[in-house]
């Protein structure tokens, strides 16, 4: 699909299929009708048109022009993966879209795919004066020839040992918040919502475990769900029961029309502009409002908790094994992909293992200070002594999502001081903010400092978020709430998981990264205590590494987190594991 | 003219009026056409009808009943000052008043003065369905009998060796943003923004040294200053220059009118609705945008803050000897007012000092508990051997404006631990949040927490921001920044000067808070950095109470940085205090 030689032939096809519907230009965005960060090899348009790989980025098509717009994470891939004599590189969030097209003619006629697009996205592309055009079918989708097929495997039930609760009773809580509303309905653009709320999964993607679909959802608790009924077998069925009508894709706008007069709700986030203009074309009264799931998704119940934590502990297993055979196994022929392929296999033998959360991160010296870096056959490195291996990784099973993030030592020398120093940086933040107690109602954005004030103190940061939200057998970054500066200030509530993933990168030399996920619980009250209280409870049990821990920075109290934490993994991960990983791990957990 | 005996007939007459004009209602802010925290007595309309005093609150006017709105901090004040057979109070934030005139028919017609509200809270109010009527005269007026005159003293130059920037500079500067933005002028309707860019100051209000003024300020650098010609002497006028023209206030609405065609800059958050209700009926373009001054005037200039740092020095002088006096003087007979009293007058022995910059806060005791309490002569309260005495005052200087508060242990006795314990708290967030550097970017919603951290792991918090900005000889609350979690997100920038005050407040029994000015200001670069960093000098000096410091419960870290600041204050302070204060202060700076 991204054989280099292609793409100019791939360019001109569409160019000569836009000037056949008479349009100047096209905006091909990297998502699909699902509007998610992972899409089927079907929906890989951009890729299949420019050859750039990454998970967000939008091409603009013009008749003498073609830019990629990508932001600061991916512009070296870009750079790699495109074609300089037909793409013109330029920076998604500082020179935004809407800028170029604002140099081109106020008559230049851009074609745009209402499916791929939310209405607040076209919007803001609208102030740039060109005309618009909402088109019925996707250009590209013309001129792709071999295109792969949509995926088709079956949607199954999620049972409710491992959901907690019965899509019944879900059903009902949000249709619920429809009523309190005052509205009739609402469209669940977002495949992750429909899954929550039905109780149902599937295998479209590679590391997010949906079967990609929307659904209605009436106030009565009734819902419509558009899925090729050719993919529900009789246990799924059975399970979705009467209050849920299985509906062929196609049949959505024809459900839509039958909406004149009701008032319905649509996240403006999350749904495609197609599915707002059709619901108004046919005399629905449109108000926006949150998704009614995505609350409740992201607050996981005690099923979900327990099961996270059970995940966890086959998580830590799985990365016992394999940071113990890590530290014994000959370094020569030792490779970033050998050993997260090591990882995976290891993880594989554990009960409920379904696939990776997401393309692990195995970055050797340099590369693991590429934040987004993924290890391929012509990138893939040898891993040496004496350097640093960042290993950022996660596994989808049946009863949760994991991602765990380790910094190691190769040795066998002892590592430089200065990154001693920077590493213990990175895990006094991360320490810091998972022993944070704070009131209901804080939010985020109001956390990410405490993560960061080690670091900051010594003139370091690093340029990413420090946590996002993570799904329950659903995606590996989930909103709404996350902990970064610019996250929405979303207040953290009990059952949120969230990452607790500080860094620091030295460009050209190595990266350091360490995260444990979180799940936020109800703290205990204390003397004189007034208002409820929320903490973290942590979920990841893996040691952290030792050789790059400097001790004598750290506070008492510090030191005996650490030593806690080691303890408790040693406790729980110890007597899982076979003898040789149980001797490493109890070097590794041994108090500091 | 808060005899409680008036009110009945001052609502009585009002409502007369209200009927003779037509209307149903009135909404009676406690702002004035200035919009500020602070009005002259001539403008304390909400006081004169209602009784309550404090400075955020809204009264609604109907036929047959009367809403006093006051938020969380006044409730208990507004219950004490109103009478309940005239006014219902309702929380402002909680049941804010467009839910009750939601509850009004729909023709009913209440009016308001534009000049008191703005278009955002206009717009709010007018989703209640209720008529909103724009009064061309404000019927207050007409019934208020011995209303005070407004303030008619001189207004005077702000010396450049106090502004450290001139006036034309400053002017030049704010109209090349106008410029740049393609805008012809902008109307300066904070009386602060005039302030500051003309260097002018007055004593309209009673802690703030402002002369009431509006001005438009056009791309060219030219300034019509609305203010009274009579209040403007021939040094004021030669300050001025030929490029500032003097109108009386009542022209205003002339200049505006002949802005057709112009494009004009308004705050939206600072301007009266009645100025950009008068542009557009002129025929000028109306665009939203920060007031030109507003971060510029945030951001003190060298001099400014060479000034702060010199006042800072007087007024710690003068706190020095009230904490030493304070530390010798018989308690008996020794009330609240009467050490606020004190510390005044031995302020007023510094040079440069003016007034001071709030009603000092000094509450024992309980009292102590109230956030914004003060003493009156039916509130003040002897401060009693072995309880705690909480102290907020600042001062105007013409070089500065401070604002501190410590919290003393009267003694003699020992404090109890749980206090101690509580104070301690405090005193760690304090500390946290002055020694944080920051990268640039960072604002204050991100820094909070940093200074709550240590109460909250105890399950304990303060309701109150953390910080707010201060001014340069001008309002001790001063925007766009402030360190809170529901502050706007406005990155700090070198120059500002912000509060650090962590509290917290037992109620019924005591209340505990301790606040430093903080200035920001570039730090020195490290090793390895890659981006410029912020860092906090602390401007306050005046010691902590060590009867109230578990030092058992510092870190090592904490424990210098209480050490080394105890230094400083005794080195730079105590040359400048008498003996008896010396001796006192050598023993409060000693090492911990």
């Amino acid at each position: 699909m991204t054989n280099p030689s292609d793409h100019p032939a791939r360019l001109g096809a569409l160019r000569a299929e836009l000037h056949r519907r008479g349009l100047d230009g096209l905006l091909v965005p990297r998502g699909d009708a699902f509007l998610g960060e992972y899409v089927p090899d079907s929906a890989e348009r951009l890729a299949w048109l420019t050859g750039f790989t990454g998970s967000a980025g939008l091409a603009l098509v013009l008749r003498e022009r073609a830019f990629l717009f990508v932001d600061g994470r991916y512009t070296t891939q870009a750079e790699r993966e495109t074609d300089p004599a037909l793409w013109q590189l330029r920076h998604l969030i500082e020179q935004p879209p809407a800028e170029t097209l604002r140099g081109e003619p106020r008559e230049t006629r851009v074609g745009y795919d209402p499916w791929l697009h939310t209405e607040p996205a076209i919007e803001k592309l609208a102030t740039s004066g060109v005309e618009l055009v909402a088109l019925d079918s996707n250009p590209i989708d013309a001129v792709w020839t071999g295109r792969p097929a949509p995926p088709a495997g079956p949607a199954v039930p999620h049972p409710t040992a491992f959901a907690g609760v019965e899509s019944a009773a879900k059903r009902e809580a949000a249709a619920k918040l429809l009523r309190d509303a005052g509205e009739d309905a609402t469209v669940l653009a977002d495949p992750h919502s429909v899954a929550w709320l039905l109780n149902m999964r599937g295998g479209d993607l590679a590391f997010t475990p949906l079967a990609l679909a929307q659904a209605l959802l009436r106030a009565d608790g009734t819902v419509e769900l558009f899925l090729d009924p050719a993919r529900a077998d009789a246990a799924l069925r059975a399970h979705l029961g009467n209050a849920v009508a299985l509906r062929p894709p196609g049949e959505l706008g024809a459900a839509l029309d039958g909406l004149a007069g009701a008032k319905l709700r649509l996240d403006p986030d999350v749904t495609p502009a197609w599915i707002a203009r059709r619901l108004r074309a046919a005399g629905a009264e449109v108000v926006g409002g949150e998704d009614p799931c995505r609350m409740p998704r992201a607050c996981k119940n005690p099923t979900e908790q327990d099961g996270a934590r059970a995940a966890h502990k086959r998580d830590a297993v799985a990365l016992a094994r394999l940071l113990a055979w890590f530290s014994r196994v000959p370094r020569e022929g030792l490779t970033e992909m050998g050993a997260a392929a090591k990882l995976v296999a290891l993880r594989g033998e554990g009960a409920h293992f379904v696939a990776e959360s997401f393309p692990a991160i195995a970055g050797a010296g340099e590369h693991g200070a590429i934040v987004h870096y993924r290890a391929t056959p012509e990138t893939d490195r040898a891993i040496h002594p004496d350097e640093v291996f960042l290993l950022d990784s996660g596994a989808q099973y049946r009863d949760g999502t994991t991602d765990v993030t380790r910094t190691l030592w190769t040795g066998p020398g002892a590592a430089p001081a200065e990154l001693r120093e920077r590493y213990t940086r990175v895990l006094q933040g991360h320490l810091a903010l998972a022993a944070t107690r704070f009131p209901e109602g804080v939010a985020g954005p109001h956390l990410d400092a405490i993560a960061r004030r080690a670091l900051w103190a010594a003139g370091l940061d690093y340029d990413h978020g420090t946590g996002h939200g993570i799904g329950s057998f659903l995606s590996v970054h989930e909103g709404p709430a996350g902990i970064s500066r610019s996250a929405k200030p979303v207040p953290l509530k009990a059952g949120m998981i969230l990452s607790d993933e500080p860094g620091f990168y030295e460009p050209g030399a190595y990266g350091i990264r360490i995260e444990n996920l979180l799940l936020v619980r109800p703290a205990a009250g204390r003397p004189g205590q007034r208002k409820p209280f929320l903490e973290f409870e942590v979920l990841t049990r893996a040691p952290y590494e030792r050789a790059l821990i400097a001790v004598e920075m750290l506070s008492p109290a510090e030191r005996a987190q650490v030593d806690a934490y080691h303890a408790r993994v040693l406790a729980e991960v110890g007597p899982a594991v076979d003898g040789a990983t149980r001797a490493w791990l109890e070097g590794a957990c041994a108090p500091l």
